[in-house]
């Protein structure tokens, strides 16, 4: 830190993104990526011409895009806004609609509590439920900004759409966010209400379903002064923050639909057995509506999993928060990845006498 | 705006873009873009494998671009900041070193004052010269955040090297932003005194020379400490900013430095033969440094040169600010663009009576 530093930051803690280690190949299994690359279409859009059109700026309002979007989910492009991964539009909504400070369930994505912290923003959290599943009770009424994960992190667990709907109904004079990075793997959406809740902020990513992590492409749906807010900050920090390469390959994902809710579905598919499979060796997980598992064995150390999984070349992601340190969050993979995954667990828990 | 919003944001005036109009193919010297495409080898970097790599997150921490610039640069890669375009790192420089507020010069880039009043940061402006040339001393000693662009936008003037060091030298205590974006085009870089002030960060772009304006790539030099402060920033915001495909470009277009510095020095060429053909026109302009010329022409209304130029086929920047209002900012295109504005200029000057 330096001597110029704010004094407001100078205790801040940042975010910690899952590991990139490049000292080998590992079966990558930490960051919520998806095993499958984007579709064709999305391949094919990247011609030389548009590289060298990169000497030009991008459309900072992403209008083609836009239009898009705003047809596959049924609503208007004033209704859209874009923004540099989903990360980006969760931090302006924290600045934007934090005045009376927020709450958020206690155990969940763990960006919230820094975005917060770093917009001074007075946060509560609202513990889970004993089976994990948060307390919809909780989160009703608050009074302040609220924001939940459907499906939650990383739990992985999903909220039906009449209880998003109850806690965005409860909360008439502030905003709810319902950050949906991982709702193709099974959960609903709550777009559709944001037609009748001019309170309902539903952020969306092209990181996990549309296999885009590495292009920075994040996307919320909400009424239109939602939207202009958002723009508001946007164009008070970096209006051009979605490049011209990603806009380009967020259209042809958009006309490619079909590709990845196919790929949403073998994720599924390989997600069930791979549960499956845990649960007959004696893990415990809750019941995932997203594309990663969140596990914990009994009589078998989380960290010490993690460890030896990593030594064995599968990257898994493990946290220190104590309250689930037992426990692991593993990116479902292909149905190969995941075989080789468990044949390592199947290892080690035989090295550790449970096998 | 919503009722939602923060009050604190309520007044905010965003900053405007230059236009991107859609209705016919402009003559675009609008918003200080390279005529040139970005290098073959940028172009060349862009292969199938690495779009079906976008399945993938980025490096959030850039290494191998920062080990490239550092080397190119004659610095550490402790010392180089990537992030999302220099707007992003701007930005960043506001929220964190303004807590003793900042001072800038009257005329200059138009985004740091939406900076400062996003983040709370009490300012003050410092008037330029007669001659548009900016008070070095009056930014000396300032006790607060201080920056410059230099050259100076939408002027074009460049300080020296002894001139941008007193002004760092004189403030100890506080940052020194010298934003280079367009110190290719002929003006000294600041960057090898990073290594003797701990207070001086300089930021750079892609976007001008190097051709790559719709990529979003900026980079900041500084000490380690000033540069731990923006990662802190960044990796409370949105850790990886910048895309995959921008990184592998970034470096692609270090890799062929060459060919940006002869671009650069084209336009520097084009620059001197139309401001001499401006000149001979009456058009008064200041000696610029960058890509762009600021001209006026006693007699004829900046705002009629604009309007009249763009309903003709060329896009120039024209700013509703009364103190320039009678200017106009021209980006500096090709040979044959330059010869298309200048052709226009005379017909326009032709119908005022003016030639």
């Amino acid at each position: 830190m330096s001597q110029f530093l704010h004094t407001k930051y100078a205790s801040l803690e940042t975010y910690t993104p899952g590991e990139q280690p490049r000292d080998k190949k590992y079966i990558k299994l930490n960051t919520n990526e998806s095993p499958y690359p984007p579709s064709p279409q999305v391949v094919d859009a990247l011609t030389r011409q548009e590289v060298e059109d990169l000497r030009l700026y991008s459309d900072p309002e992403g209008t083609a895009l836009r239009e898009k979007l705003a047809a596959l989910y049924g609503c208007g492009p004033e209704n859209v806004f874009l923004s540099n991964g989903s990360d980006d539009i969760l931090n302006f909504a924290f600045m934007a609609f934090g005045q009376d400070g927020a709450v958020f369930p206690g155990l969940t994505y763990s960006f919230y509590p820094v975005f917060a912290a770093l917009h001074g923003v007075l946060y509560d959290t609202v513990p889970l439920r004993e089976d994990l599943s948060i307390d919809v009770d909780g989160l009703c009424g608050t009074g302040r900004l609220t924001v939940l994960a459907n499906p939650n992190a990383p739990t992985g667990l999903a909220l039906s759409l009449e209880e998003v709907e109850r806690i965005v109904a409860s909360n008439p004079d502030h905003v709810v966010v319902v950050d949906e990075a991982y709702v193709d793997f099974g959960a609903q959406s709550a777009v559709p209400l944001i037609q009748k809740y001019e309170n309902l902020l539903v952020v969306m990513t092209y990181s996990k379903s549309r296999s885009m992590a590495g292009a920075r492409l994040g996307f919320a749906l909400a009424s239109r002064p939602i939207i202009e807010d958002l723009e508001k900050l946007k164009y008070s920090t970096n209006p051009y923050n979605v490049n011209r390469l990603t806009l380009k390959l967020g259209e042809a994902a958009v006309d490619s639909d079909a590709y990845f809710r196919e790929n949403a579905r073998k994720i599924m598919a390989t997600r069930e057995k791979t549960a499956q499979a845990l649960r007959a060796l004696g893990f415990t997980l809750p019941d995932s509506k997203s594309n990663f598992l969140f596990v914990k064995r009994e009589g078998l150390d989380g960290g010490l999993l993690y460890q030896k999984l990593k030594d064995r070349g599968v990257l898994i992601r493990h946290f220190s928060d104590p309250r689930i340190a037992q426990y692991n969050r593993v990116t479902v993979g292909t149905d190969e990845e995941m075989e080789a995954f468990l044949t390592q667990v199947k290892a080690i828990m035989k090295e550790e006498g449970l096998l």
